[in-house]
């Protein structure tokens, strides 16, 4: 299953702007300006000026908060959003209870208990994200993420994420029953997407490389119904 | 949700040969010819007359095999079933290996190795069927069982029915993560299903009842998502 655009000219108008390159002018922005993010709970929240708040847009990042000031404007962050720009883009700093999280194993700390699962889902949106897919949340869709191609205004998703423990970690998670599988791979369907299951695997025991990120191994399979019909020698159209 | 019929007179149709009373012609015909099932894998082979025939198709249980003899049909049954013709309505003995299979403990150590959680599908299955209910296999809609006030020929299936185990004993089904809710919740809306979920727990001590049934109390639970317009005091239509 392909890329399903958005009308006429879409396409070309994601060639012409790469999200690469949108994501990597935010972060050369965020750092000229020493950006923090407050932690509130399970977000965290951004102060963004005009050309921040444009480059967020753009690289589908957070949501607006309304609010009446037009020189700022205030993004709230998911706690796989702000993980990324803080420790794979390394252009946001996290303040929580006054005190700056400056490493990984903080951040961990102060969020495992707000939310099982948290660190696998972190791990996989970074894997994603550094591929320069857009992701965004796939409760709409009982999956962790949705990912798209491009901006979402221009594309549909491609891929429904599953986010599971990976060396039969898998204990409490998804795909676990054959029901579970089917109930999964006919919702995909009957929406067009493709479901990829990313399993994250921790490697070495504590073995801490200068990026948090280098720690765990991802695992990606693509899962779908196998069709005898495709499968044949003389494959049919 | 109300049930959906098949077409003008579907209705009246059924009310006309209410589904208790095809099941119980079935079960007097089969205990006047003393049927015997055969155990064969994971299915059980069932020979019928032509009359039994008629029933076994009314009553919209097992599947008949292609076959040139006119006189007698083979049915194929599954194990929920078998168990429930032979240990719910006694009036089908079940042969594995030229053994009767006298009681539902022999009838347990023979298929409980051949699949998970088969116990509390069999349980499941004649809890529902005692009810009138007509149940299918759910596994075209990542459930169990689907559900049918009659015929599936006259009625579309109303439930999409999930079975685990109670008491905290579900360590391995199905709902324990929100997005398995989320994804089967979207799939049963999307094809008009009402999730059904039944918890099996079993009663005492190995207390062995008359009727192995009794040893087991099935709880039932309707899964929807909350509407909060529909909540209000002054409902919406």
């Amino acid at each position: 299953m392909g890329p399903r655009w958005k009308g006429k000219g879409a396409e070309a108008k994601a060639l012409a702007d790469p999200m690469s390159k949108i994501v990597s002018q935010l972060r050369l922005s965020f750092i000229e300006s020493d950006l923090q993010g407050l932690l509130s709970g399970c977000i965290v929240l951004l102060e963004a000026n005009a050309e921040q708040t444009d480059l967020l847009n753009r690289a589908c990042f957070g949501r607006p908060i309304v609010n009446a000031d037009k020189d700022k404007q205030w993004f709230q962050l998911s706690m796989e959003e702000a993980f990324y720009l803080c420790f794979a883009l390394k252009c946001v700093k996290i303040i929580c209870n006054d005190k700056w999280l400056k490493n990984d194993e903080e951040f961990w700390s102060c969020m495992t208990p707000k939310r099982a699962n948290f660190h696998n889902l972190c791990i996989a949106y970074s894997h994603l994200r550094m591929k320069n897919w857009v992701v965004r949340s796939g409760s709409q869709f009982g999956v962790d993420f949705v990912a798209y191609r491009h901006h979402p205004a221009l594309v549909h998703s491609e891929y429904a994420v599953l986010v599971l423990s990976g060396k039969d970690e898998n204990t409490n998670g998804r795909l676990r029953v054959w029901s579970d599988f089917q109930c999964t791979l006919r919702l995909c369907g009957s929406v067009a997407k493709t479901l990829l299951v990313l399993y994250i695997n921790k490697n070495g025991n504590g073995v801490v490389f200068p990026s948090c990120l280098e720690n765990y191994s991802v695992e990606e399979r693509m899962i779908t119904r196998w069709n005898p019909e495709q499968s044949r020698e003389n494959g049919t159209k």
